[in-house]
């Protein structure tokens, strides 16, 4: 028997690499020698570094960076040597959840950061990268990023502009003389569910700026500040990406993405399973599992169990995904490659006692399942009759 | 496909009937076509009636019948005409649950209206009989009973007893001239968990009289009347049954039932499986489900879904159990016959809502537990390889 483990994480219960140990157990309790292949997934968001470094067995690196508001920290990403491929999450640099509400300041917050991290990571030799977007403090269009990796960004009088969006309205013009250049050599695929452009209504300013911070007057102020950056990047580079899908993406950083690098946007999903190399994994796979903490209707726009179970449908493999909360809805999963859904919760229980008990509940639910489908692996005897069906017991033929 | 569905019920929220109904429906949503054999079950007491009716296709009869107290009330019965097979629980008449706490009467509570039901059903032409010992209200030997069939209890100057137990201090003579004579070509099969004697420290008074609301002097009272009665049964009948494993059930009416009429005494969930012809039924059945509100280490102690168990086991029909709270220690099951055991709680809930939702949540675990064993039916598919694991799509091969 072999077993493909590729859930996402259960959110506020357990992390993907968790739910595949859970998982693995229960498997164990009932084929003890099953091959189990764990490939904790990801949609590009958290969790993306850590399931791609256990699905190709690369290493966690710490590095130095400085956060959306300039403070050094230490910020983890992946590199599996022997590929020479990096995995980072923006967010572990200029990420919003390491900022205090309080000190949200969308109009300086910067992806310098982000620059120092794929830095480290080409020293260390890297020349491809599986970016995940998302998360960010800040609205700069990817200009603190360039200026990390030896951009200049000058204005009218040939002076460095400062960090953050704002400053980018005093724009004149971006200096790639001393651009990194490992970058040319290097590829990136970008992990992003977000498809807006850079500028205006549906841009990265106002649909994701009120969320950093950013109250009505610095949203008409940094979509300015970004139009400047998005006419003075499109010369310097020669096309203009400001109206491309995902240019709005991770304030603006998206932008920078698809205007000065090699580099393909993709759905989180689709990078992460295809950087998992899911496909390949599920070959002569009896069954796959997935999951998460919640599966309803909302799993069918693009959660990480829906491009799993699509993959497997494609290959055949039955796709059974264990969920916390099987919500409205959810039966139309059936339609799309999904053989089986499972609640984990087994009786009565409160929300906190359940997400306390995700492991062991996910755990038993995988134990019942492989019990169920240990019936098939020694296939269901048919009695050959000659019971008695006499109610009473004495020699008369049963009435029915 | 074929399942056998054998519940017993999930008590204060689905009878074993409407547990059937409920894991049917699940069944249909993924085979329409599949054979259902309903068996409802039942250990000899409540639902008793109830399933083995259902299994053998019978009629629900009412009959008129005295309640303990002596009180005019109708009783449920039930009757398969073509086997001359009633289905009595004593408790439809001498039952505790049908008399307020405030007015019991452990002293002067008859099973008369257990004589009145078994008279009416010979005269609808039973001569088999099952029936559901527990329980009672009584703790008057089954003397109620065998007046009410014909037999005359006589104080020393040869007058008429009162009913209930109290009164038997003062028999000197059990009369069975009048016996109904139906009896002695009539057979049956008692259903009872209690193995304990007649008199005594183990007996019916002193176990069971302060539930049914002796105090200390009554429990002593009823010992010794029951003592005088079990002389004088043993000197009209020619053998001494207080001894007997049961006798002292239902408040001594199994003495009276081993006593006087040709009987055997077992475990409720046997007699029940035998009297629905579970065995029969399992042939060439694919799978058994069976069930009950909790399955825990108690359930080794005989209830239903053990008995079911045990039965399709030695068939070698696999048989999964659906609980609404799997409990401490059901692990042991598996020992036990039982191959898969499956929680129908799906999410959190707190008691109430469980109980009120168990019909549906236990359709929906029938249903997902039917999509696994689907993929026996299929066959799960060995993909064939040939899709890519390069993480970046490129046309390296994959590191691993």
């Amino acid at each position: 028997m072999k077993f493909v483990l590729a859930p996402d994480s259960f959110k506020e219960s357990m992390s993907a690499a968790e739910a595949v140990a859970a998982m693995e157990r229960g498997i164990r309790t009932v084929f003890p020698d099953a091959e189990c292949v764990g490939l904790p997934m990801a949609d590009g968001g958290e969790g993306t570094v850590d399931a791609l470094v256990a699905a190709r067995g690369g290493a966690l690196i710490v590095a130095k960076a400085l956060d959306a508001l300039g403070r050094p920290r230490v910020a983890r990403y992946g590199y599996v040597a022997d590929e020479r491929l990096a995995i980072i999450e923006i967010a572990a640099a200029a990420g919003i959840q390491l900022i205090d509400p309080a000190d949200r300041d969308p109009r300086n917050a910067s992806t310098f950061g982000v620059g120092q991290l794929i830095t480290d990571a080409l020293d260390r030799g890297a020349r491809r990268f599986v970016i995940g977007l998302g998360g960010s403090a800040t609205t700069d269009g990817g200009a603190g990023m360039l200026h990390a990796l030896g951009a200049r960004l000058l204005d009218a009088n040939g002076r460095d502009l400062p960090g953050g969006g704002a400053a980018l309205a005093r724009l004149a013009r971006i200096d790639l003389a001393g651009f990194d250049p490992r970058l040319f050599d290097a590829t990136f695929e970008i992990a992003s569910d977000v498809t807006n452009p850079l500028l205006g209504a549906e841009g990265a300013a106002a649909v994701f700026g009120p969320q950093k911070g950013a109250d009505e007057v610095m949203v008409r102020e940094l979509d300015a500040a970004l139009t400047v950056y998005a006419r003075v990047l499109a010369e310097t580079t020669g096309y203009d990406v400001a109206g491309e899908s995902g240019a709005g993406a991770a304030g603006g950083l998206g932008a920078a993405f698809l205007g000065c690098f090699d580099c393909r946007m993709r759905r989180g999903i689709e990078v992460v399973m295809q950087a998992a190399g899911l496909a390949v994994r599920l070959d002569g796979a009896d069954y796959v599992f997935t999951g998460e903490g919640s599966v309803d209707a909302q799993t069918l726009r693009g959660k990480a169990p829906l491009g799993v179970a699509e993959v497997a449908a494609r290959a055949d493999v039955p796709v059974i995904a264990f969920a916390g909360r099987i919500g409205d809805g959810a039966e139309a999963l059936y339609d799309h490659g999904f053989s089986v859904l499972v609640p984990i919760v087994a009786g009565i229980s409160d929300l906190s006692q359940a997400l306390r008990d995700g492991p062991r509940n996910l755990e038993r639910a995988v134990a019942t399942v492989c019990r169920l489908l240990a019936l098939r692996a020694s296939g269901s005897a048919r009695p050959g009759g000659g019971a008695s069906g006499d109610p009473l017991g004495t020699d008369e033929p049963a009435a029915r």
